[in-house]
């Protein structure tokens, strides 16, 4: 197996934390993004959608799409569990992945992607407008997160999940997207350095 | 189980399809998404990030983002398998799963949200170079779809799944989206009219 792989990109630092949860070491290639390389002829033969992470097998099959390569390695390493023990429990881990990605890690993504000038190699038409509906967004997801988080350990439960490896990368990344996580959002900043304190966190 | 559902959404179709693929009937409850039912206080009780659809157990455990509905269900009735049958198959149709939701689905629910005058009242700050952009974003993802396909009968492979799924509700949703599809992607046109000659596209 080797992974395609890209050091600042979010979506190649979940599968990176992944593996690293799993005790999974796989060989690595890097694409360099910022010289645009996930659009040569080489990467695009690999994956036409051009997006990194992705992970090649031995017989040439190619997975991309980060959750999609996580779910294969819990598939192939199934401890510890992160995706779910049963019906019920890996619905909601879906449910939670899906709205930490959706209602958190987009908007800010988006928000770094439509507002920093290093992103305009990527993003041929910033918006400006687009990158603070998506601050504003990812805000009053943090707000509804703290909320659910209560004093729960994870945000699915009692065990780490995929959903915890969105929620931590997305946070982190708010950072160079310049949204702020309010000092008001204790729970969610409590769950934040607990999963940023865990060795995978360095992946 | 009481399924909350609302007629025009797009994930709300893609539940129903699903259901009607695994000939599984849930009671359900409608939402007006016209007048913003989903921000109801009884909604947002059941779902605070106020979308449709939302599956709720008879215990009162709410499970919301479609995907996580449809995988639940598949958990229940694992007849016919619509999320894969061994580790390789259950992470291609997850990546391809993903692949339309995220480049094809999404651009093409941008495009309609962020140009179409009825839904000024659930996206407040409309942008229309968003809806631009996403309508590009929208063919380009059709050609690659296309390309993938070839003479598959289905996106994943052999067997009818939840990446296909993905891809009816998506292309079906074009037309409201004013995004045409090019007489050009025959294997693409080929696939939505089998998909849509199913009987659960009905649904």
């Amino acid at each position: 197996m080797k992974l395609y792989d890209a050091p600042f990109a979010p979506n190649a630092r979940r599968v990176r934390i992944f593996l690293a949860e799993k005790g999974v070491s796989i060989p690595s290639v890097e694409i360099d993004l910022a010289r645009l390389e996930q659009r040569s002829p080489a990467f695009t033969a690999l994956n036409p959608f051009q997006r990194v992470p992705a992970l090649e097998l031995d017989d040439g099959t190619v997975i991309a799409e980060s959750v999609a390569i996580c779910r294969y390695i819990d598939e192939l390493h199934p401890a510890p569990p992160m995706f779910g023990l049963d019906a019920l429990d890996r619905a909601l881990i879906e449910m939670w992945q899906r709205r930490l990605e959706l209602s958190l890690f987009y908007p800010v993504t988006q928000a770094f992607r439509h507002s920093h000038p290093a992103m305009k190699v990527m993003e041929s038409t910033q918006i400006a407008q687009w990158a603070e509906v998506n601050k504003a967004r990812a805000i009053e997801a943090m707000a509804l997160v703290d909320k659910a988080l209560g004093a729960r350990p994870f945000i699915a439960g009692e065990r780490f999940s995929i959903a915890d490896v969105t929620g931590l990368v997305a946070l982190d990344f708010a950072k160079p997207a310049r949204i702020a996580i309010s000092e008001e959002f204790a729970n969610l900043r409590r769950w934040r350095e607990a999963l940023a304190a865990r060795p995978s966190a360095k992946a």
